[in-house]
C-alpha cells in the first residue's frame, strides 16, 4: 500500500487543476489511511448567521476523498463521485477553518469509496460525516 | 394542503435571507406538491472541464427543498439539513442551466423529508438525484 | 428502451434464483418506468408492536430496483448492489402489505441507480424512500 | 459520558424486546465510543452463491446502532431510525460472522447520528459501512 502522491504533489495538484477552489484548501496531512484538509473558512463559505454553508462541507468532503484516492493511484485518473451521503450534526465554530478527515475503505478496479468526518479545527465533536463513492475509469496502459 | 408562500414570495425571501447566492438562483414553479428551482449557472460553478461542480448541484437541491418546505411552512421557520445523499448520474451538459426538481415527501412537526431531480434544462434524463431531510424547530407559540 | 423480461418472466427469476424470499413477494407491475413489487407482510417481518422491521423495507427497495434492471437488461447479468440510502418516514399501517415502486433513472455499462417509493397497500403518502445504485458486471461476449 | 446499560443489560434488552431476532446476535462489546455486535450468520441470512444478504448487513448495522444509542440513554427510550445509507464494499467471506462496530457520532435531544463499519470476523477490511439517525422521542418526565 504506497502513496503515489505526497502532500506536495497533491498541493501541486490542487493548484494546477483545481484552481479556482485551490486557495480555498491546504493538505494538512497524507497518510496510507487517508488525507486531512484543511477548508481555509472565508466569507464566501459563510451562510446568514456566519455559519459554513452545507455546499462549502460537501465541498471539502468531497475534495478530501479525492485527494485520498489520488494519493494511491497517482494524478493520472479522472475519479467522478458517483454517491455522497452527508449527515449535518453539529453548527460549525464561528471564525473558524474546517477540517476534513477522509478515510479510503475501498479502492477497487472502478469503485472506491470512503468516509469523511469534518471537524470545527481543534474541536473533538464532528460538524459532519459524510460518506462517498467514486467511479475510477479504466486504467490506461503504460505507452498505449 | 395550502401554501404559504407562493413564487413571489420564495424570490423575496430568497434575495433578503440568501443575499449572497440569491442571484445564482430562479424559482420556476411553486406548487402543494413541490418548487423547480433554476441554477443559473456561470464560471463560479465550473469544474474543469467545463463541468457543473458536486458542490454547486449539492447547493441547488439543498435550496431547491429548502424553499419546498418554506412554501408551506412559512419564512417564520428556520429548517436546517440534517441528511443528504446524492447519486450523481450524468454529466451536466455544457453552457446549460440546471434545474431542481424538489418534492416534498413527509412535512412532520420536527423532521421534512424530500426529493429532488436535477435535469439540465430541457434534458429529460436526470443528472442527479438527491434525497434531503431537514429538522424543523420548534414553532414558537403565537404572541410570546 | 425495450422490456427483456415481463412480470411472470420476474417472477420466475424470482422463484428460482431467490427460491428462499420469493414466496415474500408478488410482482405487481412491470414498464419501462419501472416495476411495482409487493411485500406479503407476514409475522417474519414485524417488529415489536406490529410495524413492518426496517430491514424488511430495505429488502423490498432493494428486491423491487434489482428487478427493475433486470427487466432492462435480462436474467444472465449478476448485479450487485454498492450503496443504499433510506428515508424511514411513516410507520407502516398494521395487517397490511406494502408496495415498493421502483424507478429506474440511469442505466449505463458498469453502474445503475434509482428510486424505490414504498407505501402501505392503498395509502398515498409514503412510508419511506431509497436510492440505490448496482455494479452491473461486464457484459460477457456472446460466445465466448 | 456515563453508559446507563452494559453487555448484559443490552443483551437481555434483546432478549426481551426483539425475541425474534435476539438469537441471531451477540454483544461483543460495549464502551462511550460504540458497541461491537455480532450476526451469527445462519441459513436464513444468506443469498444464492453463500454470500450474506444485503438486509441482513442492513439489520446488523442498525441493531447496532441502536444498542450503541441505548447504552447511553437508557431502556426506556423508543429510537427510531429515520435514515440509513450503507455502501456495500466487499463480499462477506462465507462461513463466517459479521461484526458491526458501531460508533455514536451524535447524541442530540431529538436526533443521534452514527456510523458502523462490518466486517468479516476476523478481517481487516470492511464489508459494510453504514451512516445512520435515529429519532428520539421527547424524554418522558420522571413520575408523570
Amino acid at each position: 500500500m504506497d502513496l503515489l502522491m505526497d502532500r506536495d504533489a497533491l498541493a501541486a495538484f490542487l493548484q494546477r487543476d483545481f484552481a479556482e477552489v485551490a486557495a480555498d484548501f491546504s493538505v494538512e496531512r497524507v497518510g496510507t489511511d487517508g488525507v486531512d484538509l484543511r477548508l481555509r473558512v472565508g466569507a464566501g463559505h459563510l451562510r446568514p448567521g456566519g455559519t459554513v454553508s452545507g455546499p462549502s462541507i460537501f465541498a471539502l468532503a468531497d475534495v478530501a476523498m479525492y485527494l485520498a484516492i489520488l494519493s494511491r493511484i497517482g494524478p493520472v485518473a479522472l475519479a467522478v463521485t458517483t454517491n455522497a451521503s452527508i449527515d449535518f450534526m453539529r453548527k460549525p465554530a464561528a471564525g473558524c477553518d474546517l477540517i476534513g478527515k477522509a478515510r479510503l475503505l475501498k479502492l477497487g478496479k472502478t469503485l472506491a469509496v470512503g468516509d469523511v468526518l469534518v471537524f470545527s479545527d481543534g474541536a473533538s465533536d464532528p460538524v459532519a460525516r459524510a460518506g462517498l463513492t467514486y467511479a475510477i475509469p479504466p486504467r490506461r496502459v503504460e505507452g498505449s
